[in-house]
């Protein structure tokens, strides 16, 4: 017998008696309420490390993947380690699932919709087009079945995937013309990946794509008329308003874009099962202090902005009509190619359709009236 | 040297030494990775009661704090137990805050607006009429001093707060007739607690003071002419519409109404460091899920309701004008009466005007196209 299958036995064995395995080396297992102030987790020591697709400098989406690692050693009394490489340290941001499958993580921090090449239905995970707001993909993914379709969907990865936060309703981009009606999209050089890019090129837009850091020039010296980044805050840091001033919104290619962490099986097999419950505690934890460093980061950004002379153009109905129509085609063609995309798209269909119809009611209403009092 | 003081300074000791305890009794602590699968916390057994303000019937809710103790029961391998009593089974709904205070519970699971009485300055703990929304709260609680205000005013009663969970915009109440207007307050007996009940006899409202049990009764027989109560999901079950068919929106009085776990110091302090963690995760995972669980069942309830019948009504401009400038001259004479209430009051208003500006442009710009489509 190893030592590994022999410690098991002995565990289980302690467990299954109804008793505290290691009482004698601690505490009595039997007292009926606190009255110490320290406790000793003895057990496994686990190093993990985490890929991200993301650089440092994305403070609030990187720093999610911090909170976990902080989170989770807290919890474990630093037994649990989980070491953080941004995008590039092992493998580039886009192959952060590549990496997870291999084994070369243990976990990867990304966006679920980076590896539409792999399945289209990933990007169900973070976010379509004219799809769910953070609170309604939360609802989706955590209570009306979205996680289980999800993991079934990276079950073919041999991975496992936990939520790891949302960016909220993103902005459509910074143009350094006036688009006042859908004509005005035609031909327009704009930066935009993904879906959105797809649905922007029926829409009659050049779509170029462009890594992060090449955009501020080419934008700068005319190579492209548009580009979309985030948000306020993360779009301030790049200095796209100091060569086109006008900002966009919504962002209705990604309105509440989810992040996740994918573990792969085997490491999430292997873990020991108390630290599971912590891993997947601080990932709701991490993905908490995402949203709400948007939340609170944002709105001093937005200011910035407006008193550096931005302008802030909401799309017009007719690109915004469009944009919709063309992106239920999209979603549908990808559905009538795949059963499971097909059944995927079905559950979520059903929850966005009714997720909006009570949103458009108390929330939106009062937004309507609150915000701009 | 009393049992416990041994344990604590040979535990301490060997922690300083940085070394494990305990690792002769279970594990080899230097092992670099994960071998095993199976981990065993060892440490002090706590048990801790919690009171709830809430019955077991509003499951969306006290859901929640079953959550709670879930999760700090699976992070503990079973050794952290929090057993709770819903409302009337130890104390009073509406006595939890001063149970903890007592030291009669560990934990109370409230609404900090229960206690006006007590200081005026906790209702910011929960919301406030034309206050911030479930994410705009999140984000002041959590990222932008929110939190540490309200633990200086708990920090009077002995008590740590802890966010436990979000309504959401909740809607205005249930109407036997139409309100169009203004005019149509006056004189109206509306059932409505806390500072809503406050504004809205600003506004010449007769305002109502009934227990829940009390509600239909008196909106069967006529004594009262409208109630409010949380949302559909809740409101459904107490089946109001089948007696007022106008149900009124938004619940300008709660737009974000945030519960909390109030923890007694003393239970705080003597809880072991790595429960303490492990309890403010659970805390985190449980107000997550009681978000999504409301945004998971109010849309259906939504959709039930209308296809009960019932006529889905805004609030007009002039009602939501008019309790508007009376809510800001409440919060204003409650903050001229207390410096603690000032310093609150303005750290929430300076985040107010910036979410309010930031959400008025993207998250509200795609969900007034999206959500009506």
């Amino acid at each position: 017998m190893k030592r590994r299958e022999f410690l098991e036995k002995t565990l289980t064995g302690a467990a299954a008696a109804g008793t505290a395995a290691m009482a004698g080396c601690v505490a009595n297992p039997g007292r009926p309420s606190a009255e110490g102030s320290t406790a000793v987790i003895t057990g496994e020591r686990v190093k993990w490390r985490l890929a991200s697709s993301f650089p440092r400098s994305l403070d609030t989406i990187y720093g999610g993947a911090e909170v976990l690692a902080e989170r989770v050693s807290a919890m474990t009394d630093g037994r649990f380690e989980i070491r953080l490489y941004p995008a590039g340290e092992i493998v580039p941001g886009l192959q952060v699932l590549d990496a997870v499958q291999q084994g070369t993580v243990q976990v990867g921090h990304t966006a679920s919709y980076y590896y539409l090449g792999k399945s289209p239905v990933l990007a169900y995970d973070a976010t379509v087009p004219f799809g769910l707001t953070a609170r309604q993909q939360n609802a989706w993914l955590h209570q009306l079945g979205g996680a289980e379709l999800m993991d079934r969907a990276f079950a073919d990865f041999g991975i496992r995937r936990f939520t790891a936060g949302n960016t909220g309703v993103q902005m459509g981009g910074w143009f350094k013309r006036r688009v006042d009606s859908l004509a005005d999209l035609k031909g327009l050089k704009m930066r935009i990946p993904g879906l959105g890019g797809t649905v922007m090129a029926e829409l009659g837009v050049s779509v170029q794509v462009l890594a992060g850091g090449e955009i501020y020039p080419a934008l700068e010296r005319g190579a492209i008329d548009a580009t979309e980044w985030v948000g306020p805050y993360d779009d301030e840091k790049l200095g796209f308003h100091q060569v086109a001033k006008n900002y966009y919104y919504p962002g209705w290619w990604e309105p509440g874009p989810s992040l996740s962490y994918l573990v792969g099986r085997k490491a999430w097999d292997e873990l020991p099962a108390v630290y599971r419950e912590v891993f997947r505690a601080a990932a709701a934890e991490s993905a908490n202090a995402m949203q709400e460093r948007y939340d609170a980061k944002n709105p001093a950004a937005f200011r910035r902005l407006l008193d550096a002379g931005v302008d802030m153009r909401p799309f017009s109905d007719d690109v915004m009509s469009a944009a919709l129509a063309a992106s239920e085609q999209v979603l549908a063609d990808q559905a009538a190619a795949d059963p499971f995309t097909a059944e995927v798209w079905e559950s979520w269909k059903k929850a966005r359709t009714a997720a909006f119809d009570w949103f458009a009611t108390a929330e939106q209403a009062y937004g309507r009236f609150a915000f701009s009092r």
